[in-house]
């Protein structure tokens, strides 16, 4: 089984019907020539067409699960899987070997072609896939921790010590949805500190964390 | 005194004169209506005319510095200092509760300002700014630790406990210039292990290991 790292609610989609038509994301749709269906949502282009979707001020930041899995991958530690669970509930699955491209755009360009082709590979490896699973089925048989700013405190020597499944928040406000808290079936609530921390924060402190407990497999 | 981090020789710069001209970067520079000169150097859209340039290998990746300065200002402690020694040996101080735009492509606008105005500022504060000082006056007065592939290991409860100057490179391929090194005056080599690590993995290990030692402070 072994441990996972799963970045929950990714502020990661494209473009929904109900705003393709708006002047921000047509005129963005023209400056890239692509349809806006195939654009991967981003506040910091289309923030005056989102005005108008529902929970928006988890959505339209691609850039919080680029940042994550950027650091993430950056570990000499390989005993992990990594999961990105999207907002709207869609499970993709990362190569841990995947060396994503460090610059945002191009991580946009590849997350959608990752939308349009559901899955990027480089030769026969498969890098990154949609998966057709729920969150409960990449959490089962592994202690959830789910790492939020109300759970308690604990010792993570003990907290990360078995198979684990990491449970990180991916969007930039707001709380879990109850559906996902359902999907993760049984889980610990953790907290860092007693301040909001950022999920690239909470990402680099808990896999700091993670490498001590297991201290003697890092170079 | 206090402690300080400092991104050394950070990819950090103007489109160079030399390139200023070339077809890749007259197209940015129309694409984004501002002249060449105005625009920051990146690899991601200047990459053909960077061919002609020297040590090239270490130039035009802004994002390097972006994430590791993100995951620094995010964190709970503030009794450090924050600071940007570009590839170009200047000296920029980051006012410790900035707050970057977390997506790139403000952050590339942001520091086009910067480079502009010399100093950018919200209301009375300045926020950041270039400092007419050397490497050697910023690290002048605490240990100076300098992350590198072939430095020593430490234990980092000793290392980091007293005033550190904590250097970590900020560019993409490489090593240090020598004229960096002898800025830096006396330094310790510390490693992390026997990998090579990026400027973002350093800075999330680092930073960890500086509030483990300050573990009091930190909520």
């Amino acid at each position: 089984m072994g441990s996972a790292f799963v970045f929950l609610e990714a502020s990661l989609e494209l473009i929904p019907q109900k705003i393709r038509g708006h002047p921000a994301v047509r005129a963005d749709a023209i400056r890239r020539g692509k349809r806006p269906e195939k654009i991967l949502l981003d506040d910091s282009k289309h923030h005056t067409a989102m005005k108008s979707l529902e929970f928006r001020e988890k959505r339209g930041r691609p850039d919080i699960v680029h940042q994550c899995l950027l650091l993430l991958l950056d570990s000499p530690l390989r005993d992990f899987e990594v999961y990105v669970h999207t907002l709207n509930g869609e499970i993709i699955w990362v190569n841990r070997e995947t060396r994503l491209p460090r610059n945002y755009n191009r991580f946009v360009g590849l997350m959608e072609k990752l939308f349009e082709e559901r899955r990027i590979t480089a030769g026969d490896t498969t890098l990154i896939e949609f998966k057709d699973v729920g969150l409960r089925d990449i959490v089962r048989g592994r202690d959830v921790l789910l790492f939020r700013e109300k759970g308690g405190r604990f010792e993570f020597s003990e907290l990360l010590d078995g198979d684990v499944a990491v449970c990180i928040g991916a969007f930039p406000h707001g709380d879990f949805f109850e559906e996902t808290l359902r999907e993760l079936g049984e889980f610990k609530e953790v907290s860092l500190g007693t301040e909001s921390y950022t999920s690239l924060y909470v990402t680099s402190r808990v896999l700091c964390e993670y490498e001590r407990v297991r201290a003697h497999k890092v170079g």
